[in-house]
């Protein structure tokens, strides 16, 4: 009974922002990352949708995109009310765009609790996932702010990390730890140290929530947002509202909700999972969740090759043809054919803003 | 008045044959190396021609070449009478080769001297080229085979040797040595000796001859492709030319000159040459050619960059990215991608024999 009116309460917000740089050539400014279907026929996005929709029904679902993606957010999620899909005019971080969408979700459930997810993660094992979301909302009607914290399996330095503290006492959450800290990316030393204490988590960037405490949060730790929020939220409904809206967003700084809240708030909670969560964030990524062939390469697309293993082969209609290479990346797209070194993937970010001072938007 | 005398018996025949096969995925079938422009606007086959020009006038130089490649011959050398295109029916070897071109060519020259070169060679200095196949030319007319060897510039193991003895005394031809032996590919170590002693040169494949003596040749070492050739003497100029070549010609035995006389005739001279000679046998020798940037990249194409030093980046209209690549190949065409580590070039040749045992036609 209780979990069932909690369920209710549940709201999930799919952030669908960014072009996932790191993901170049294949992403890009017009068909960014959790557009594409990496993983298979549906994109990010509409897996992340599917991932909820046995347990939010889809008027709770919302996503928060810039203008030029609405089209097609709608396309790629038919079922979604066309009032869900918020528009957020320029990219501000995940503060002010989480903001912004809490405004608009709480005028329909006051009470409301957001499970706020990003439109581009990987989560293999879905149902383990969505339990975990239970355990969530459950705290997160008590007050807390809840994150999701991934078991380590690696001592990765791509990811900011969460210690936990004692465990949260007398809930029907499962597992749940109070947050001491949130830390910056860590280098590679503090990362190990980190994962053999058994204390720490990566910091997925997924977290559950009321839509009261968020609000308050960002009054009480970023007052400049929440002024600019209330200015927005006061024309919301009304003819103004895109207006004020666009009048206002450009004069709201940039800020995540990482620094801006969670590293500064109290009652923060994490709760454990082991689902398989994979962030996509690099070519290396997609290699590692991938399954490789005899030589762990990774093929999509017509490949032939000679001595070649440990290698991510993604292409499309050409011929990609290789002879002794190990540890190596090759996306060939349309316009643009990228070779790195596997370790190196993270600089993709690099060569993409190497061309944007260029002013080669052509391949942005 | 001699040299006069002796240049204008001197023709030249260009062996337009072969794929090369090493130089895919830009060269092809339909479009092999020696019709490829690598170096500039002009393609291998026709900087052969222009080379020869200001000693050999074009009604003195032949090409052979396949069938299915005459049109394009005619295209890039318009200077070139129809009749000195000599049609192989297939590739059978040089020694075939050379031999029937030798047919022909004594036909309108009964004295004359042929120099064979290969259509597919870069050579930067034509004119110490020019002066090499001068002095070769002296020693052709009184009864030598002569070949051009080069000197080395590092122990390759990717050609063939020619070990010098006695200089040859008492010629006008400059220098000239009597040659000991050709060997074969050697090892690295047999490289090193090699060079080490000042004695050896690479077998350029360039040859310098009297049509008179190296038909006597074949006639003496390889007396069943004599035999084969007689009957085609025969048929020229009669209206069964075309069909006594095509039902003789797949009797014949493949054998290359270098085997089949190079190695075992008598009397054959070397003339030394520096020319900056390079038989673009590879993607590394295509690296090794042309001039490379301060990180010794060499790019024809659209590049960006980051860490990426001593690559070959042989693109087209596309864009290629590259990160932390060092001693690469990449070349990009419209239907392929290749992708290969440079001191693995020669194996490129694999992949295309892969090619053709999967019945990848459109690829060859």
């Amino acid at each position: 009974m209780e979990e069932r009116a909690m369920t209710s309460k549940l709201s999930a917000l799919i952030l669908a922002g960014g072009f996932g740089t790191r993901l170049w050539p294949s992403s890009r400014e017009h068909k960014p990352k959790h557009l594409l279907a990496l993983t298979g026929d549906n994109s990010l996005m509409r897996d992340t949708f599917l991932r909820v929709a046995p347990m939010i029904a889809s008027e709770q679902v919302y996503v928060v995109t810039g203008e030029s993606h609405v089209q097609e957010v709608r396309a790629q999620l038919p079922e979604l009310p066309h009032g869900n899909i918020i528009v957020e005019p320029q990219g501000k971080g995940t503060a002010p765009c989480i903001g912004l969408s809490a405004l608009y979700m709480k005028r329909r459930n006051p009470d409301g609790i957001m499970a706020s997810l990003h439109a581009d993660h990987v989560i293999a094992d879905a149902e383990g996932f969505r339990w975990a979301l239970r355990s969530a909302a459950v705290l997160a009607e008590k007050g807390y702010i809840v994150t999701l914290g991934i078991t380590p399996r690696w001592a990765e330095t791509g990811f900011g990390y969460i210690e936990r503290g004692e465990r949260v006492a007398n809930t029907d959450a499962g597992d749940a730890y109070q947050v001491v800290r949130f830390t910056e990316k860590p280098d590679a030393d503090t990362a190990q140290r980190f994962i053999s204490t058994g204390r720490f988590y990566w910091n997925s960037g997924i977290f559950v929530w009321k839509l009261s405490r968020i609000l308050e949060e960002i009054r009480t730790l970023l007052p400049d947002l929440h002024k600019h929020l209330e200015e927005i939220d006061a024309a919301i409904g009304s003819p103004q509202e895109r207006e004020v809206l666009e009048a206002v967003w450009p004069r709201i700084q940039s800020v995540t909700i990482d620094v801006g809240i969670m590293e500064r708030a109290e009652r923060v909670a994490v709760v454990p999972i082991s689902v398989g969560w994979n962030d996509v964030g690099s070519w290396k990524a997609v290699w590692e969740m991938m399954s490789a062939d005899d030589d762990g390469n990774v093929v999509a697309g017509k490949h032939i090759g000679l001595d070649t293993s440990n290698t991510l082969i993604w292409g499309g209609e050409r011929l990609i043809a290789t002879i002794g290479l190990d540890d190596m990346l090759i996306v060939d797209t349309e316009d643009v054919v990228l070779v790195c070194r596997k370790e190196r993937s993270q600089d993709v970010k690099m060569l993409v803003e190497a061309l944007r001072r260029e002013k080669k938007n052509r391949y942005l």
